[in-house]
């Protein structure tokens, strides 16, 4: 049970796919708030995220949704989010906090601190627990425990607001780190899109000359995020374009180091080259 | 309860690791063969395969274990099995069928079908199913399950061998399918030696940086592979040197491409480019 001061009364989700249905999952779980509010476009997914115990109403009213609400948070891809922001920010309760889980921070988060109104506060967040998975029916409670959150607070962001989000992110047992957008737009272009690129790469090359039948183990994992939603990931791609082509040409000159260091068959420096990965990459959990 | 046809008398692993620990474990627990023996160096670890429940008997004294042994599997990486094969082929007992689990085929196919003396066969087999683990604390008598086994036979190759192989594979749940050595080498190449680089390449160009702290789940499985044994992998890598250089090269002209095209800011050719991805990666098993 969480104290007084970091459970909320009414917690309002935009979107309830995996992200924002596996985040009520959790609130309610773990009783961060005390009623938590499911908006969307279609009543049958809302229908369905009150099912699986996601939310315990499922609006496609926004008013009603906000009424009350001291917590809301987009639960949608950026282009959804900006577009609703404009909506909604005008009307939010007093006190309300507002957070967002979009992957590209730059422009967001700017525009919208531009538009959260002096009674409530915006922090952005990015929880780093994506999934090759989508819609509520692969939400699951834990989805954000032990994983990763950042956040980017801006200098306009309040001190108070940025603790209590931190709070909230904890409670669903995530670390927290907070950086500034610009910060965060580089850092995911490196240990998420080109990631993601490149898991894309082998598939459609690997498909390309009808060998995926003879995957095993090892390609599966390296490529599984390959089959998350395209249209999410075309627009990651599209809005943090520049960082992910500086990642990707400093990784094209890996692979070409690593092309050199195999032709010229120094057996040695390739394991030394594997060695280095291996020790890097126990460090990360499994 | 296996047939008595494919059923063995005595079972003799040579390198109880995961791959073979695993297989005694399968092989026990699917009472495929009436004793599972196991052979290694290290005595130590030869009683943690017997308190595993890998193999009946774990020996360092080659006679002993081939003594009446009507399979053979070596569990080793090329290198030792070839060095191991030099030293018992000349000594299998009448009858005997042999295995190898080694993953690059070529010249080792050539050597040990050469090596085979006509009173015993010999099938190689790649069952795809290595791990970044190692050892037999790691093993599971599922690790073959539901998996992918390559066969290599050459035109020596007899029938009822390769045969009596395949039944042994599919007793333990997997698929069998049979290339000839050149061509599995290729096929490998792709699916299996170039996503190892390409993870390896990813965790040192994102190491370089600093940043795999900020690794979330889609960074882990992409590069699960890369913390396996780097000795094993370095010594894959030189002896499939030239196949996975050819691979190598054609993956990095599709990061060219992939580059070109984000770079152009085409949002729907990239959201083309990740569809085709991600219907090509739901066909493969999650």
């Amino acid at each position: 049970m969480a104290t007084s001061t970091s459970k909320f009364r009414r917690a309002v989700i935009a979107g309830v796919g995996l992200m924002g249905g596996s985040l009520g999952q959790a609130l309610k779980s773990r009783e961060l708030a005390e009623e938590v509010v499911g908006w969307g476009r279609n009543q049958g997914r809302l229908d369905e995220a009150v099912g699986r115990g996601a939310v315990d109403i499922g609006t496609r009213d926004r008013v009603r949704a906000l009424d009350g609400a001291d917590l809301l948070v987009f639960a949608t891809p950026g282009s959804v989010t900006l577009s609703l922001a404009r909506e909604w920010m005008p009307e939010l309760p007093a006190g309300c906090l507002v957070t967002d889980l979009v992957s590209v921070k730059g422009k967001l988060v700017e525009t919208l601190t531009k538009l959260t109104p002096p009674r409530a506060s915006y922090v952005s967040s990015h929880p780093l627990c994506g999934s090759d998975r989508t819609g509520v029916a692969a939400a699951r409670p834990d989805l954000y425990r032990n994983q990763l959150c950042l956040l980017t607070p801006v200098p306009a962001t309040r001190k108070t607001a940025i603790g209590r989000i931190q709070k909230l992110w904890q409670n669903l047992g995530m670390t927290v780190v907070a950086l500034a957008p610009g910060r965060h737009d580089r850092v995911v272009a490196a240990v998420s899109h080109l990631p993601h690129l490149v898991a894309a790469a082998l598939v459609n090359r690997i498909g390309e000359e009808r060998l995926l039948r003879f995957g095993g183990t090892g390609l599966k994992d390296t490529t599984r995020i390959a089959g998350a939603d395209p249209g999410l990931w075309a627009e990651i791609m599209g809005e943090n374009r520049k960082e992910i082509l500086a990642q990707l040409d400093e990784f094209i000159k890996t692979l070409v180091s690593a092309r050199k260091r195999l032709d010229s068959n120094h057996r040695a420096e390739i394991g030394q080259w594997l060695r280095q990965a291996a020790v890097r990459r126990k460090k990360l959990a499994p």
